[in-house]
């Protein structure tokens, strides 16, 4: 496994191993844990070569957000990495990859000021902007994201529809510790107590799911059953509750089809953010018993 | 020479031709001119492949600008390329490059809202949007772009710094008439009186450059020169003409330095512009009488 800081070191060494070898990448701001390894792991077995990126992103971060203090356990990142059997990490300084007079951002309009967006203002557009560096950089065949950060995956799918970008996106589900929390760098800002009331965001999408499974159809009330259960914990504070479609995440008012609900809530300095998705299948002729498929995970290759 | 409209079709035909070879590509609305022949032939001579691009971008055409009624000569373009030895012409449908819900833009912050910028919002974000699209599309090692779109050429060369596209930017001399009108596209809205009087565009320009090599430092008295010149014309009625900085297009208050002179000017229809470029020359210890050169042409390889 080979470290590389510098843009055009990791372009020459890539075009000398390549050599039409197929590409994974996996970017990431660092602080692996199990989510992570299952994009990597994916790339890997799908991949002749995989890059992994590390490099925590200030142009997606807020002035008041937790930039500084972000989890960097670089040696245990590279050590995850080389484990795994990574062929490339890339780990640029700031100065590598926003000079001074950076000026080009991109925008995706509409998703990127809905839900995380409207309380975390340019936080896509970081993204976006990053996201687009860095497969200039490393050209890829393929991208790994998690959907865990599922506002962020379909608003990558949406860029690498609109610019042409010449990679194919795999979203792989959300990993979870043993009651159910979504794994995120961001659990360790979490103390014990809060750590155990967390637990109850799965428990809350899952109520969801069995309601809808049941015929709740109108998503105000699905929703209020949800704020119910999270608020029962003394460290919640809900940033919001939604179920939207998939494509445009606009609120649906009705279940009528495929649908994507998806939280955020701060427990102590901690903002943790949760999905899943349910799948309505085709009505046939006959009844089903259960519409409802693949509930948890989508793919974003249709959208 | 082939023709293609479809964007998997020109990637599938690029993959299976370039093979290695260099690929050179020139960018066009279409209406070409001898200013795009000096791109295309440079392009050839660089390179084994070259891709010319038709396509009126609608995205970088304001609401009472004049998309509907640019000039679209395909045949003659398509002949014109054939005859310069082009290898494939891109030709997408607007529908092929901007899908119903395209919501993704590239913005340059800064440079875009200046000179041209200001006259055209978002001008400059539609032409950076489709840019990216085309590279992303075409992959090329060589980007040729005319310096008669100064400000464009500076934006793209951002972009590409920005984002790290893997692209070589190569901006080629203004193409002039006889009398020195910038050929453009453009300039078949002029009537007779109209195209005569244009001339006096390029001659403002060189009044300026030799103000300047005579000593005058004092941009707001060269560009009262450059004015009281334009103004004898009838027809013309200016909008903007500024001494600026290459690099940042900042109006320059005094010549210190490197400068460029950019103007935009309406006769009847057309909205015409223009530019060259001063190079100064490093002081050396013993003076030099002309510490000017290059003059009209400037290079982005170092901005």
């Amino acid at each position: 496994m080979q470290v590389i800081r510098n843009v055009q070191k990791l372009r020459s060494l890539l075009k000398l191993s390549q050599k039409g070898k197929t590409l994974g990448f996996v970017p990431t701001m660092g602080a692996l844990h199990a989510g992570h390894l299952s994009l990597i792991q994916q790339s890997i077995k799908e991949n002749q070569l995989t890059v992994v990126s590390i490099f925590v992103n200030p142009t997606q971060f807020g002035p008041s957000e937790d930039l500084k203090k972000y989890p960097r356990p670089l040696k245990r990142d590279l050590q995850f990495c080389r484990k795994l059997g990574v062929d490339f990490v890339f780990l640029p300084a700031r100065e590598e990859m926003y000079l001074k007079d950076h000026a080009t951002f991109v925008e995706i309009e509409g998703l990127s000021n809905l839900l995380c967006g409207a309380s975390r203002p340019g936080h896509f557009r970081g993204v976006a902007t990053v996201v687009t560096k860095l497969l200039n950089i490393v050209q890829p065949d393929l991208l790994y994201l998690g959907q865990k950060d599922a506002q962020q995956a379909i608003i990558i799918a949406r860029l690498i529809k609109d610019l042409n970008s010449p990679v194919r996106l795999k979203v792989m589900p959300t990993v979870r510790a043993a009651d159910g929390l979504a794994l995120s760098s961001r659990n360790i800002y979490l103390n014990q107590a809060e750590r155990k009331d967390a637990a109850v965001l799965f428990q809350s999408l899952r109520l969801a799911e069995l309601l809808i499974k049941n015929g709740a159809q109108d998503t105000a009330r699905i929703i209020d059953r949800m704020q119910k259960l999270i608020r029962q914990k003394k460290s919640a504070r809900i940033d919001y509750i939604k179920i939207v479609d998939l494509r445009t995440l606009q609120p649906m008012q009705r279940i009528t089809g495929d649908c994507l609900i998806v939280l955020a809530v701060w427990f102590g300095k901690a903002r943790l953010i949760d999905n899943i998705f349910l799948h309505a299948l085709k009505k046939t002729k006959g009844r089903i018993k259960d519409p409802w498929q693949n509930s948890n995970t989508f793919s974003l290759e249709g959208i």
